[in-house]
This record gives structure tokens, C-alpha cells and sequence, in this order.
């Protein structure tokens, strides 16, 4: 029978994903959760979805007989919810940015506000399976990546472990994603005739998912530099990234570290020297695949990573990290 | 010397295309006039506009010496602006709906709120200049006609008048527009996420600009049939209309009829038979394009007009009235 | 152990789809089959794909084991593959044209071309399962129908059965249609900078799909005006139906008619009176949704049927009849 | 009375653009030369140009008066043509790479094939009319910059000429282009399906504008990582440029480098410290929009050029250098 798994914000476009993926998982059954925040909204998305029950409160845990719970909501929103959900005995993945910085005065650089759920910081496990499986085994509380930091951490934190990176050149990482990276909301910005045939950056420099990049990859902020952009399509992310190795090497070469790294990895997924993914490769798949350019002669190097932004980027790793904290196959589900 | 002339809701889509037209217009020149509904609005879309003056009130008219004033304004605004502008003494060019139907009855029948300016109803001239050319010459208040209605009176009308529609079997309308359309406003149905790769029918025999074809065609409302839907474009407007001939006519037969209405209009243009417009061919002018497909043995017909929803479809159209208004050339600035 | 089935074609929009529904099938696994006429092109589509053998001839059916065949080429292509496949014992499912159309004559008439087939005609079943679901079991060979007819059939038939529809006033069917409708070809005409922002109608009241909506509706050619239309977007089919009732009827008995037809359809879904799906709702999914408007006083109704042009008009509804054809359930793969 | 002025490849988009702009232009009237390589093509998107004249060869110079040749063709086409256009009288300006780099060698290298009109080359001048209008003023030959060395030489070589950009840290140019750039043609690879919803990256440090930026802006090949991205919209180039300066400065110091610059000219738009520009505020027009984002603490400097393609990056920059070269003003056509 299979293990009924709550989520909140089921209405946003990760929320919606990660429903989707739990409809077809062999050993979990989606249970929507309704929060205040997003009652009223438009449940058209769901058309499709099963929805067995629906509850206000933690008190779904021991009335559904949850075993986790899925928050793909703001960050205070977790804040609020994810102590709750755990005194009721669940397993909490949290989708949002409240759980990722370690430290309550890291959050509040970034994310402009006081966290109030500090005491949840030392137990949260950051939720990227490639570096961190062992500890999200069995884990009550994971905090999900972001979804920038996904493709940038694969990508640059071999790199940086191998010492082939010339540190003092710096890393460039130029990111692009679709509009759902945004969630579901009714802004100008994010309006149709703004966004379509429209290209535009945010955040240079300032990016609040650049502390996830740091913390993971072992690169300082004074040698990364990191531009979002928005590219006019639904979903998908591309990064393309510049360094320079610290000794000439050929893309074969610096593909071989990848290969060591990621050899049994199930949801990395390398290209031959010289060829680098586009997006229409990882869309609707869980997977992050990377491609290398170099240049030995001058040390230059290009390498594009490329996830899709609602699954790799936020509700297939989710689901991936509720695999390993509930002890199924990581891959169920997702292939 | 250029005439000011003012545009209120000139950060809303057609009224930033009123202020784009007019200042390359040979006798105008735009006069921003802000007005507390858009205060606080993102300008961005004027970066290259000259913004001559802003001003809050119809007593900018004196002060600023206008001619006229455009209001790309929702209807409940266009009902409060108007009466204060032309006592004023400034010509009003309306681009809402507010004074688009003979009586405030059938306004309120379609626009479900009550008529808070009908003393105005009588001396609105209906400003589709191919019908109404000698009544908008010099008018005071000119009702600037609405964006599916433009298309679907210019193709229908002649048809109607040289009584070659079989009207027992009705006519068809089926229209198809630009998101622009809806107004630059935030909203979740509008968001690109939801509008992209998408396309979706609404105000089924039931939209409200619906009695504007009535009473400019000359076609009963149970003759006709008319459905709106949303193309993931930001703008032009393509009406595929059906109608039977009351005898067998080829399309050349059928397009006669537009040539002897048509002849020397400057803003409509037909297709040689057999070939039908896409929006390519109106997107960012103030042209009608009009083409026929017919088949005489069974007296099926099939016309696509299609224009941009921005220029003959809101801001051409109504900058075409201004200078009919104003006694300028009809196609100044237009071509 | 699965049974393996073959796709000519697999580099197409509708055979990559094939291969994507085979390779998560319960019952099926997907063998490549190479064709010379697309030997050489870009396989990136299958990345993701299994790829068990390839193999150039019919004689792969004994060396594969091949229970069944997918074509997924052009009609002359199917035309001269489905006899030999036939002959090699496996069952084909073509998602051509070739064996849509009753007799010789009527191809030649619509698809301009002779047929050099004709002798399987008699024995192909038109694979529309819900009107054809006991021929189609265990059937040899199976003519896949056309997108556009396989929403407008769903849609126009139950209504005509039933007798509600005033034949005298015609139904007009204006659909529209994703870009991968038109295949995967090298074509100035769907380049992406002809078609984005753009709307454009083609074979107006003459299109070849237009047969198959006569001869499994029951309209006839005089009653029917049916318009294709290009959307910019990657895949779907949207039709807008329109016709009179013979008497006055809401959208609830309208609803009726479908109800009593569709009660047990794995792969038709209704919708509430008054409410139409849009292609979201559809897309990836073997579905075809319909609405219905009805305006009881004047008889008007509008009929909205949407279907994935690539899964129930392709793809899918060859795996459907697939099932059928092998014994499968009907729903294997597809839900 | 206008001069006429000739173009080829006028169904290409740039040759499209060009006679766009030479329709409103106040002393050019353009004249269609038709070419074999073009002959039979869809003239679809001329609907609305004067076509004044067709004429097959360089004997239209004199035939037609022409002042001037645009040659908006493949490069091979173009080392064919300039010589026979400028033998005949006309001023020749040319879109194509042919005559952009000064050596045979070099474009040999980069364009892998032997020039064909190498005696020519010292006379072309290089069209970038903010570094070298004193030689197009005049000029027989001008060669038009490519679309993203436009982009990158206006913001890339103030910053090298003023001496503040570490060298040794290298710069990267992210650019990112619209599909108009890659011409009108029927391929596999830019047909709509395989564009839309999807963002790739081709000629990684590779690509064959590169040696237009470094001759232009006096980077060297080891120091320069540039990388071309395809975004799924019809037109503009927005390139991030990163790059760390030689001591600590702000945004508002590097644009002093820049007003310094671009003072007085007509086509190049700053924007304020720490605002830069989308690919909105340039489309449809000649301007080159920059901004700047930096932190000092860390040296680290982004900044963000942005043009259409089609105009500064194409037809429209030749036609500021037709201005230069037939003594017209700079900016006629073009505001």
C-alpha cells in the first residue's frame, strides 16, 4: 500500500510537479494539503491529480497517516509550517530558501527578514543527493537546494575538489531560466507581454542563491560572479560557466573528473568532449546534464549544466531526497 | 507648431501606442496626463517616448493648451474623464467601452454596471471612420470602436448591406487575439506561464463586444455567433468568419463587393481571391486586411480579417479619429 | 517479457512520441526500425530513448520478434511498407494517411496522388476506438485517423447520432493546431521566425482531413465548413464547433447526449455546462476534453474538443490501438 | 527627389529591415535588385514595401541611377558582387563577413574559404561609425559589423582604451541572440518546434565574430571567452560582459568612462548605476543600451549591451553608413 505524502502550496507550479510525480510513484500516494495562503486559488492544474483528502492543518499527519510532507511554499511559510509538521511526526522536505543558509544571520542577509525557526538550522540536511546522501538518508528535515545552486554545485564543485581551477581568474556563471522559477503568481513583470520576446538580467552580482554556491562549492564570493536571466519559455535552466584551469587541459580531461565524480550517479548525465546540452535534453526529466568546451592553448574552459528548473530544480530532487529519507530506491518515481 | 494633445493611461499597452504614434505624428504631439489610477505605474515602456508634461487634471487642458485628449482608460474612468475634458474644451477620443452602445440600458446589459455619464450617449460618435466618416469630422467626443468589433464590422457590414448573406443559416464569427489585448495588468490568468503553449476560448456567446457588431452590421443577435480566444501572442487580432451565400458566388464575386465598399479606404486592404491574411501582414499598422475563400457550389464562405488590436484595433483607430476630428489628414502619422 | 514493436519513423514528432509511450509501456518495448528516407538525420529526439536494435527491412519482424509495426511516415512511405510488414506477419498500425480513406478513388481525390495499396483497403480498420473499438480488436492492420478528425469526430458525432444538430444551418468546425502538426522538415514556412507572433489560417474549406470527418460523423460535405489554423506553440489541436440545435436545448442536455455516449470512455472527459477545456489540459495526455455553450432561445451552441495533436491525434491513439489489436488493455501505457 | 538605392537579398530579414527603413527614409527610396541565389523566394514580407524596381544585375547602376548597393547576402555571394557594384559606379555597403576582417588569411581562418575579392580588402572600411566615422564618411566600401561584435565592441573598448579592465582575469562575453540572426532559411535547426520552449548554445569559443572583437577592441584572443546562445524570440542581442577592473570602482565611475565616450553620440544609451537594459527597450530600433553593475570590494564588474540585431546590428547600422558615406545625416531614417 502505498505511503501517503502530504503536499502544501500544491497550486504552484513545483507544488503542482511534485503532485504530478507522486501520482505515478510506485510507493507513495499524494495527499493536498490546503494552507490559508493559497485557498481560493485556481485548482485548474490539478485537473488531473488525484485528490484523496484535503485538511487544514498538522493534524492531517496522524488523521492521513502521513509519513512526510512536501512544503513547496515561501520561505516564512515554512518557517511556520515545518516545526508543526514535525512535532506531528512527519519527514518534512522544504522546497523553499528558509533551511538552506546555516546560520540565522546568514538568512537574514539574504533573504531580508528575521528567521523564525533558527532552532531547525543545525538538523536541516541540505538536499543535494550528489554530496550529501548519506545524511539525508533518514533525515526528519530536508531543505531542498535551489534551483540556480542545483546546476551551479554539480557543475563547479568537482572542479573546485580537483584544484584544476585557476582560483585567482575567477568563475563566471551565466544563468538563464524560464518564467516558472518565479512561481505562480500575478505580477506585471511576469505577465505575457512583458516576458515574450523579451530577454532581461536580475539580480547581477546580488542573487540570493549565490550563498548556496558558495557554501557547496568551496569558491569565495570575490572570485564568482552570477547573473540570473530570464529567458521567455515555461521551464528549464541553463548555466553557462567560465574559468580558466590552472594548467592547460583538454575538455576530455576535465570531463574525466566529472566522470569520477558522477560514474554511478543516476540523475548526472555527461556529453561527449565538445558537445554541451540545451534544454529540450533535461525539460520534464530529473536529470542535470553537463557538457564541456575547452581551450588548452589559452586554459580557457566553458562548461554548461542544464536542469529543468521544476524537477531537478525543485520537486523531482524533492522527491529524490523523500526517497532516501524514507528509505526507497532514490530513483523511484523519477525515471 | 505641433498640437498637444493629452493621453490619459498612456502606461497601459494602447495608450503607450497612442503616445509612440503620436510623436512621430506631423501635427501633435503627446502630453502625458497622469491620472491616480496608474500613479506609481511602471514607465518603463516610455523610456523613448519625450514625456512634454505630465499633469493631473482637466485643467491641464488650458494650461497645457490641448486640443484633445485620448483616454485609454477602463470605462468607469473614460465615464468620469470625459464630461470633465469636453467642458474643458478639449476634443475626447474614448477608447473604453463606456460610450460605445447607443443607451446606458444596453450598457448595463453588458458591462453590468450603471451608465454614470449617459447625458453624453447622444453626442458620441461611434469613430469607425470607414462607416461614420462625415459624423466624426469635427466631433466633440468620438467613441474610439472596440478591437474584435473593428475586425469583424469591416468584413461583415458589406456583406450585410449588399444582401448576399444567407441569414437564415446564420454567420460565425471566430475570433483570435494577442494577450495585449487584456490590458497591461497583473494578473494570474494572464501570467506567462499560464499563456504560453497555451490557447483557450473565452466569453463564449457571451462577450461584450458583441452588440458593437449588432448595431454596426446590421446582423441579429440570434443570427450571429461569436467566440473569443487567447493566442500566446502579444498582439493582432485574425477573425475566420462563416456565412452562406444567398446564391452561389465565387470569391472573386464576393470580394467585388469589398472592392466597391472599399475602394479608396486608405487603412483596408483585400486579398487577391483565395488568399487570406495572417497577422504578420497588420502587426504594428493601422491596416484592415481583408481576403475571401469561397466555394459557389455549396455557397460556403470563408473571410479572414485581421488587424493589430494595438493600432486599428485601440490606438491607430483612434488617432485615425483624432485627425478627422482635429481636420488633419485621416492618415496623418498612420502610414 | 514485453513484446517488442517496431517504429519507422522514430525521428519524427509523432514516432519520437511512440518511442516515448512504448518505453514506459507495461506490455510493449520500442525497437527503432531504420528507413532510408530518414537514414542520416538527427536522432537528438532519442536521447533518452532505449534504443534496443535498428534494423533496415521488413525481414526485422522474424529477427526482432516483432509483434507489431507503428508507421510513422508519409502515406507513399506507408503505402509501401505496410504489405511487406504485413507479410512478415506483424500487425501495423499506420499514422499516415494512406489507409484512412475507403476506396482508391477518394485518396487519389484528396491526397492527389495514386494509391499503390489499394488492395489493402478493404481489411484496414479506421482505428477510432471509440466507434470502432470491437473491429479493432485483433485487427491486422489499422489506419490510425487524422488529428484534426479525431477531435472533431468525438465532438460531431454523438450530436448528429442523436439528431439534435440543424443540419440546414451547417456546422462550422475552426480549429487549431501546434506547429508539430506539421512534421519535422526542414521548411521556410515553420521557421520559428515565420511563425512566432504569428496566426496564420491554411486550406480553408479544403483541407484532406476533412473526408474522415464525413465519413465517421455522418455530416455531409455541403453541411461542413472546416478551417485549419496554425497557433505558435509546439503541440495541440483546439476546435471551436458551432451548429444550431433542431430545438431548444441548454448546455445540460447537450451535455446529455455525451454523457450516454462517452459514460465508459477511458480517454474522453466532459466538462461542466459552461465550461470548455483549454490545450493545457490535454497536452501529454491521450485525452480528448469537450465543452459545450449553448444558448437555448436562439438554438446557437459552441462545442469545444481538445486533444495532444502528437498522443490521442498520434501516437497515442496508435498505442490505444495497438492494445486493442495485441489484447492489451485498452489503457495500457496511456494513463 | 530621394536617391535611389539599391538592395540584394531583400527577402532576407536584414535586406527586409533594410528596405523598411529606406521606405521612411527622407533621402533614400529603395530599389529591389533581385539576385539568382534569392530568385523565386516568398516575397510575402514585402507586402507592404514600394517595390520600384527589379533588375538583375549591376547594369541596374546606371539604368536605375543608383547611388548605392546594399548587399544583404552570404558572404561567397557578396566577394561576387561589391566588385561588380563598385565598378559600376555605386557605393557599396556590405552585411556580410566578407570584407569585415583585413586579411585574406584571416578570413580564411574563420570563414573556412578562400576569399575571392582579397584586392578590395584594404579599401573596406570597417562600418562602426562610433570609432570609425571619419573614414565612412565618404567611403565606397563599407563593411557592416557583424550583430554581436556591435554589441560587444561598444561596450568592451571604452573599458580597454581607458586602461581599467584586469587583463589577466579575462573577459567573458555571454551573448545571447534571437533567431533572426541565423537568416531566413529553411532548416531542421531553427524550425519552430525545435526552438520554442528551449535555449542552446553554439560556436563556444569558437564562433567566427570573434575576430571582430579583437581587432575592434584591442582584447587579446587568450583574454576573451565568448559564447553565442540561441533564445526563442524573433529578434535582439543582449551580451553580459564580465570582467574585474585593475583597481576598486563603482558602476557610477565605469559609466564616466563611458559618457566620456559616447557623449555626443546619437545611437548609444547609458543607464543609470545599476540599472541595465532588457532586449525591449532596443527592439525595432538603432540604439546600443548599456549598463553597469560592480562591486568595488571585490573588483567584480558586469555589464549588459543590448541591440536588435536586425537594426544597429545589421540594417540599420548600414544605413547609418550609407548616411556617413553619401553625406546625408547620421541618423536619417533612423530616430
Amino acid at each position: 500500500m502505498p505511503s501517503p505524502v502530504g503536499i502544501v502550496g500544491f497550486r504552484g507550479y513545483s507544488g503542482a510537479e511534485a503532485v504530478r510525480i507522486l501520482s505515478k510513484h510506485p510507493h507513495c500516494e499524494p495527499v493536498l494539503l490546503e494552507h490559508r495562503s493559497d485557498a481560493g486559488g485556481d485548482a485548474k492544474l490539478l485537473r488531473k491529480s488525484t485528490i484523496l483528502r484535503a485538511s487544514a492543518a498538522p493534524e492531517a499527519v496522524a488523521e492521513a497517516g502521513l509519513k512526510a510532507v512536501l512544503l513547496a511554499t515561501p520561505p516564512e511559510v515554512s518557517m511556520d509550517l515545518a516545526p508543526k509538521y514535525l512535532a506531528a511526526g512527519a519527514v518534512v522536505v522544504d522546497l523553499s530558501g528558509a533551511f538552506r543558509l546555516g546560520t540565522a544571520e546568514n538568512y537574514k542577509k539574504w533573504y531580508k527578514e528575521e528567521h523564525t525557526a533558527a532552532d531547525l538550522l543545525p538538523s536541516a540536511v541540505y538536499g543535494l543527493p550528489e554530496y550529501n546522501r548519506a545524511a539525508t538518508v533518514g533525515a526528519k528535515l530536508v531543505s531542498n537546494p535551489g534551483c540556480y545552486p542545483t546546476a551551479a554545485n554539480l557543475a563547479i564543485r568537482p572542479l573546485v575538489a580537483a584544484g584544476i581551477v585557476d582560483r585567482a581568474a575567477g568563475i563566471v556563471c551565466d544563468a538563464k531560466s524560464g518564467v516558472s522559477g518565479a512561481g505562480r503568481k500575478a505580477t506585471l513583470k511576469n505577465a505575457f507581454c512583458e516576458v515574450t520576446e523579451n530577454f532581461s538580467a536580475y539580480s547581477i552580482l546580488n542573487h540570493r542563491h549565490v550563498p548556496e554556491v558558495l557554501q557547496t562549492s568551496g569558491v569565495a564570493e570575490e572570485e564568482f560572479s552570477f547573473t540570473a536571466q530570464l529567458i521567455p519559455i515555461d521551464r528549464g535552466i541553463l548555466e553557462t560557466i567560465y574559468f580558466r584551469t590552472v594548467h592547460p587541459m583538454d575538455a576530455s580531461e576535465i570531463l574525466a573528473v566529472y566522470q569520477a565524480q558522477y560514474e554511478n550517479e543516476p540523475f548526472v548525465r555527461l556529453y561527449e568532449a565538445g558537445n554541451v546540452p540545451d534544454l529540450r535534453a533535461v525539460q520534464r526529466t530529473n536529470f542535470c546534464d553537463i557538457g564541456v568546451i575547452a581551450d588548452p592553448k589559452t586554459r580557457r574552459c566553458v562548461v554548461v549544466s542544464a536542469i529543468d528548473n521544476l524537477v531537478k530544480g525543485a520537486a523531482g530532487q524533492a522527491i529524490q531526497n523523500l526517497n532516501l529519507a524514507l528509505g526507497f530506491a532514490e530513483t523511484a518515481g523519477l525515471l
